[in-house]
């Protein structure tokens, strides 16, 4: 039975998805919705369920409907596509807080306006608990999708910006939980936007699909360690990464030193980042990085694709295998 | 973490995954997938949940599998589509019966086989609770997409099969839930095969939108009473069906009578049949039944596109409305 609230906020989502957009043939209110585009599409889907991939305590509503849609919308960035239709599916449990899930709402509709994309249905049903399953489709732009298969030993590693700083976030906002008012977060505030407000790379990753000089491409959401090993398991090669490479916020260094934590593992391990790794082909490294300043933008290389398997850290005079040792979900 | 029974249920999802088909461009394994079509594709996604909409007591798991595709390839039906591809978004519990889940995915599995759709991906999470929400991808054939929209006064009001099965099926399995051996339910296996195993018409939606007849479709999933009252407001219309035209099972009589339910209720306003409501256009009729006939298929005229609002049904001289009357999710 649907009850009262439940049907305003259906309404709210059908009133999100009405009016007409490029490419969009039939909207919400048929059995299907009906989409066309010129060439392929790209197809991301993931669930997040409360308590476990989100916390509501410290997760405003607003800003947890601004990530739901990130974690899907940074997938698109990293084949270099252009986000354009999302569609919801929300299992809301009965004794549902209608403000707060029409407050997630509205950061999802912010996020949609923001990457220009377009709510054009999904499904709503009542269960035990929050269940909130978001599918976007996007467009490649450029010659097309950038995979993860496509590094080739000699091509150079770069990630997009700060790692571990949602990672850092996210104990600091875990021990705050724990003893209230037995930190002064405000010093750390980028860390706990990147973990509680984490924006997706996409006009970064079409610039990158546009320039022709990228190989392999992956967003980092469980940590360079285990995302960067996935281009290399696809790609059929090694990686050899430089720790000193690594770019990180400098409140990083201070938080782990208060959380008692190593700020290496944070960096290489810790997950939802969101920003991307790439491989660029061998000798294009300063065409990139002139493209890139004319963009406005940093990137960072970290280290280079090589023969063999796995993913090592120089570190000193050593080498480290870190493949795979990045947040598991 | 991802338990070691939960890394079996992805290899196996995995594996289902594999291989190439017509349109895939990128299948499991990378950021998004990848797909590409000739002109636009038909979009449905359903979230089913453990208790709400279905009770494993009496549901054997390849049964769920299967009907858990259904309901989406019903959908791809209703618009007169090809299904062609299918994700997965999977909330299991941690006390994960994983022989059940297991179970589940084959009847999926199965039943991509029969319509050959491929599974080309999804998300599988831990929650409290077990929610299975699945998306399929079809494409329109013949002339394109049928709406719920395109009804027009003169028309006639058609379904492709008896009415009420799968909710008089569902009577008898809570009954027998209720008070065990009370019934003996094999006298009525098509309607508990109705409710527990049916088939999305797809065949016949894709001969219905080839025919260039039929101006619009849609699914029974709500009851008939609610249905084509989906039809009438999209189209804006009324329609008026003949009570004595609706088709049902003769084992509905027996089944109601036992259950002390009113037969014409079930027929009008229980779900879950997957039968489809379409409307001919006018002059169309004999052109349809000689194409059906053709196609050695049975459909049933059971009323007229008429002025004004609203579903009304005839009996005896009387006309009572009924629009919206079905079944609530």
């Amino acid at each position: 039975m649907t009850c009262w609230s439940e049907r305003e906020l259906i309404h709210k989502i059908r009133q999100a998805c009405n009016g007409s957009a490029d490419g969009l043939v039939k909207g919400i209110g048929d059995d299907c919705c009906e989409v066309t585009a010129s060439g392929s599409w790209l197809i991301s889907t993931d669930t997040l369920v409360d308590s476990i991939h989100f916390d509501r305590s410290w997760h405003l509503p607003e800003l947890l409907g601004r990530k739901s849609l990130a974690v899907n919308l940074s997938d698109i960035a990293a084949m270099g596509g252009r986000p354009r239709f999302v569609l919801l599916s929300l299992c809301l449990p009965e004794d549902l807080d209608v403000e707060w899930i029409s407050r997630w709402l509205d950061g999802v509709l912010e996020m949609l306006q923001q990457f220009d994309c377009r709510l054009i249905g999904g499904d709503t049903v009542q269960g035990k608990g929050l269940v909130l399953t978001v599918t976007v489709l996007g467009e490649p732009v450029g010659n097309g999708a950038i995979y993860r298969s496509g590094a080739s030993v000699g091509d150079t590693v770069w990630v997009s910006g700060a790692l571990g700083s949602a990672g850092g976030g996210l104990e600091l906002l875990a021990v705050e939980k724990r003893n209230p008012g037995s930190l002064d977060l405000s010093r750390w505030q980028p860390l706990l936007d990147a973990h509680l407000d984490p924006l997706p790379c996409i006009d970064l990753g079409m610039e990158l699909a546009e320039s022709g000089l990228v190989t392999a491409m992956q967003d980092i959401s469980d940590g360079i360690a285990t995302d960067l090993a996935h281009i290399c398991q696809a790609s059929g090669t090694g990686a050899l990464i430089q720790v000193d490479q690594l770019p990180f916020l400098p409140e990083l260094s201070s938080a782990a030193e208060v959380l008692g934590l190593n700020v290496e593992d944070l960096i290489l391990r810790s997950g939802e980042d969101y920003q991307l790794v790439f491989t660029v082909r061998m000798g294009c490294e300063r065409e990139l990085l002139r493209l890139m300043e004319e963009k406005g933008r940093h990137v960072f290389q970290i280290g280079a694709v090589r023969h063999g398997q796995g993913v090592f850290l120089q570190k000193d005079s050593r080498e480290e295998e870190i493949s795979f040792q990045g947040y598991e979900h």
